[in-house]
């Protein structure tokens, strides 16, 4: 992800208000993302006054942003559906609208993600051949990172969401992580064909019987994704959020229990002292600032979300993600396999009736 | 799970050949196990050359141990339906069998978790009231530990079978943990009411209208379970498998990392080495051998699973498990709370036909 003079051009839209350190770590964010990020060009929407003072302490950001002034903006508790209807001039909305009208290449949030994916699905529609977008999100493992989707945005899903989620996890792995042919890994209650759900097994099926050059690995279990087994792990946003916050929740019980031994005698706490710079090492390498940004895939339109509650740090991973999936133009990647893959169903219009049924997903804000 | 000199006998029958390591691991394991649990007996079916020479290095076992011998055993890798109606001789399904036939008050093996679930279904039928059975399994917290509970049994649940599990849950944490009124989460993608699929949505409904004596804390997210919210954490088959192996991944992960990092300099390693008792203590509290033993519930007798791959310490634990199950006499806890909710739908009899949908458990085994 680092910079290169030659790069595209691209434009990122801020929405400055969300979160519950905006404005302050959204221009801090950018700043620190401009670092390694040459070719960058900002829209930030929210309370101008605030944002200019703000941007002037950050020469950098302010030198290739422009500010967009709005008093309103969607609120942590709001309904997915009330910001939608009543929050016309939301910093948030006009983020995303300037992805749609073309003036931004990508846009970040950190603010209500289930007002977040109402607004972009409304707005940006659907990639052709993509019934439903997911959220994705990049998890820490024994060797790199991979890539896991659905994270909560489809409580239920098909079997051709579930093949619709791994184009899209692979084209991500391809623009982000410069693999050439991730592996895709379906998670499952076991590895054998016969195991799982009807809706995994016919993914399988789909995945294996595809003309597209996908690298199906097979089934995998909770435990493999840890393990770094595969690229890609693909799943319902139902078991992808809870698999997600379970392993959140894990590592937290974990550090717990361990900073409990390591302050439990005087002679374990010189021994932490000692070790104090490679515990540092192992507890930055778990940051989860290291790992903000949920993407919402497949969409017409590239918009992040990042964490309601990350530092500077990690709204600039956030920024930084968004940005390499807009110069990588992920979208052309995925419209691409789509076609080639043959799947393309009769395209949806989304009414503002149907957002009935968008989940509320400020839980990713915990 | 101490010893009482008044307790009740009860007659524990052990399936002597399954596992990675039986029969040793069993026999050494029922040796442990009587450490700590008075007035019990032991059944022990298979190969009765190789379990008379074990058992007398073991007097304590020897002492209260009646062998029957069988030549046949289940495999790892028989399916269920054929360890069902081909290892008719097999030493687990004499196990159970004894179970059904009164003369043990409860099962343990270590065998295929596939196989000794159809054949506990086929042999014992379920409950009173509850139409599927579910493994549950005690899970490490920040706090105490808690009931988990399905790992792995049903794949599809409605919303009558999850408040079937939280009721047997909740009887669970009574006689094991000695709550005296359990609180009860349902596994979800945020806690709000309107979230998760129609199943959890439905049974938090049962649950909050029961006239039972539940204590139902109402939705959890995955991090609430490290975090020890609940005593009984509800889900389905599917969730709860993939919940419980990316947690075993996560910690497998932290553990990774965590020694890379203390052997990343001579100063970090003796900064280790000092710490190593309180190191030691930190990794015994996480160790699976205290949290083995995966318990059938809701069958007309008791059986518990043993991981596979268990230590003789790990075995007892499934023994002891099983021990203060029968002495309580879970089951009867489990119909009198069924009866009293009302929620008995007609008893459905268990054909052979039926077992195609009995799921291949062996993955409980990694």
């Amino acid at each position: 992800m680092s910079g290169n003079l030659f790069s595209k051009r691209v434009t990122i839209a801020l929405d400055g208000m969300g979160g519950d350190n905006a404005p302050e770590i959204v221009v801090e964010g950018a700043s620190l993302a401009l670092k390694n990020h040459d070719n960058v060009r900002f829209i930030i929407f929210g309370d101008k006054k605030v944002l200019r003072h703000l941007i002037e302490q950050y020469p950098n950001v302010r030198d290739v942003t422009k500010l967009v002034h709005t008093d309103e903006m969607v609120l942590d508790d709001d309904k997915p559906s009330y910001a939608l209807r009543r929050r016309n001039n939301s910093s948030m909305r006009l983020a995303i609208k300037a992805v749609r009208n073309g003036e931004a290449d990508g846009a970040v949030s950190a603010g209500n993600t289930g007002a977040l994916m109402a607004i972009s699905k409304v707005m940006l529609r659907t990639l052709p051949g993509i019934e439903r977008p997911a959220i994705g999100g990049i998890i820490p493992t024994k060797g790199e990172p991979c890539v896991m989707l659905d994270l909560g945005a489809n409580v239920n899903c098909d079997a051709d969401n579930l093949f619709e989620f791994s184009v899209m996890g692979d084209a991500f792995s391809r623009v982000i992580f410069q693999k050439e042919n991730p592996s895709i890994g379906l998670l499952n209650i076991g590895t054998e064909e016969v195991k799982g759900n009807e809706a995994v097994k016919a993914a399988a099926n789909m995945l294996r019987e595809s003309d597209l050059d996908l690298n199906f690995y097979g089934h995998i279990e909770g435990d493999d994704i840890g393990e770094g087994i595969v690229d890609v792990v693909v799943t319902d946003g139902f078991t992808g959020n809870v698999a997600l916050k379970t392993a959140e929740g894990t590592a937290k019980m974990f550090s717990h229990f361990l900073k409990d031994a390591l302050k439990s005698s005087p002679i374990a706490m010189t021994g932490a002292l000692l070790a104090r710079t490679s515990l540092q090492k192992f507890k930055d390498r778990l940051n989860p600032s290291l790992y903000n940004g949920a993407m919402f895939l497949g969409l017409n339109g590239i918009v992040v979300k990042s964490h309601g509650g990350t530092d500077a740090l990690g709204f600039a991973n956030a920024v930084g993600v968004t940005i390499e999936l807009a110069k990588n133009d992920i979208n052309k990647h995925i419209v691409n396999e789509m076609i080639q893959s043959g799947h393309i169903p009769p395209e949806d219009d989304i009414e503002l009736d149907d957002l009935d049924d968008i989940e509320d997903l400020d839980d990713l804000d915990d």
